[in-house]
């Protein structure tokens, strides 16, 4: 019985399909107690500031999570064995003059710590990229430690 | 007695006040012996070749390894519990045609070595980032050994 | 006998000279069991998408790993002493509307995989940077596992 599935349940979230990655590369890498998990970019495509919101960026960074935290579940078999999120790293695909990366990456931090509670407290660096792959709004990587 | 406290006096360094993160994240996570230390942004803003130049942008990334300092200090309570930095990356808001990089974030990297002597001798990746939080010129973030 | 430098020669590969570090800063940085890479950039000068064409691109993300492996073998002193390739970070120096960075990237890879077989596969994260280092079309740094 998980502790995090039901926390999930209790949120009302449900976790999408865990994707394979689109290149030669693996989607978490175990590295003693640390996990180290792959870039993934949100379905949301377009530059935050034009074509999209940041509150609609904001929903991706989200909605990213969520994508993340299905990938680790297939990775790990159980997202019990997260022990914590160390270091949470985001893009925004802003046009120049965009200055709101925190709020937009906050997305998925608040939903990193309503699943992991204080575990879920991370380090974070949000920052600006000028393409990302796939034209999304959005991508984060995460590292944490496992037990 | 901090060694580290010692040091930073016969440089004539003064740490500024440790500010709180922006968002919903901690300033520094720590994980085992690592330390991660959310990215901080430069108080200086704008584009580096625009309306910054690059050694406004070097003196910024020193300034801003200084806060990064004062809230490793805080968070640990004395630098002198830092063993060795092991990383750092730093994001220039760079115009497309900017190719200095590395001369402004060793405004940074020459700052730690002084304090902190070969311990303070680190990895180190110095990349443009189309836009950064608040429209700052410079982001670093570290990962630290500490003990 | 290194068995490594064996497959380099199976591969056919040579590894170029090894570079110093361009400021003030290590190549590579030992953490107890962790080696983190510093960033390296590619020969290859541009802009993804305009003066360079992707492939171009994917062939200087692979000379590029080549230099890091170089580098690498300079500081460990034999490439066996690499346990495992745990995270590559790719940066593409693409136009705003440049999308293909997983296929840039895949190019360095590629190389780590033909080199260290499972081992060399890593997690991942391929972003675009508005600018880079000496106009440089890729930038990649690692994370190992050494023993």
């Amino acid at each position: 019985m998980s502790l995090i599935e039901d926390r999930l349940r209790q949120l009302g979230l449900e976790l999408p399909p865990a994707r394979a990655p689109v290149a030669n590369y693996v989607s978490t890498k175990r590295s003693g107690d640390l996990l180290f998990v792959s870039g993934k970019v949100s379905d949301l495509r377009g530059e935050v500031g034009r074509e999209v919101t940041p509150a609609q960026a904001k929903a991706a960074a989200r909605n990213t999570a969520l994508q993340l935290l299905a990938i680790i579940r297939r990775d790990l078999g159980d997202l019990d064995h997260v022990a914590s999120v160390e270091r949470m790293q985001g893009f925004v695909r802003g046009a120049p003059d965009f200055a709101d990366h925190p709020k937009v990456i906050d997305g998925a931090s608040e939903l990193l710590v309503e699943v992991f509670g204080e575990a879920g407290r991370h380090a974070r660096t949000a920052t600006g990229a000028a393409s990302l792959p796939f034209g999304a709004a959005v991508q984060l990587d995460l590292v944490l430690r496992v037990e």
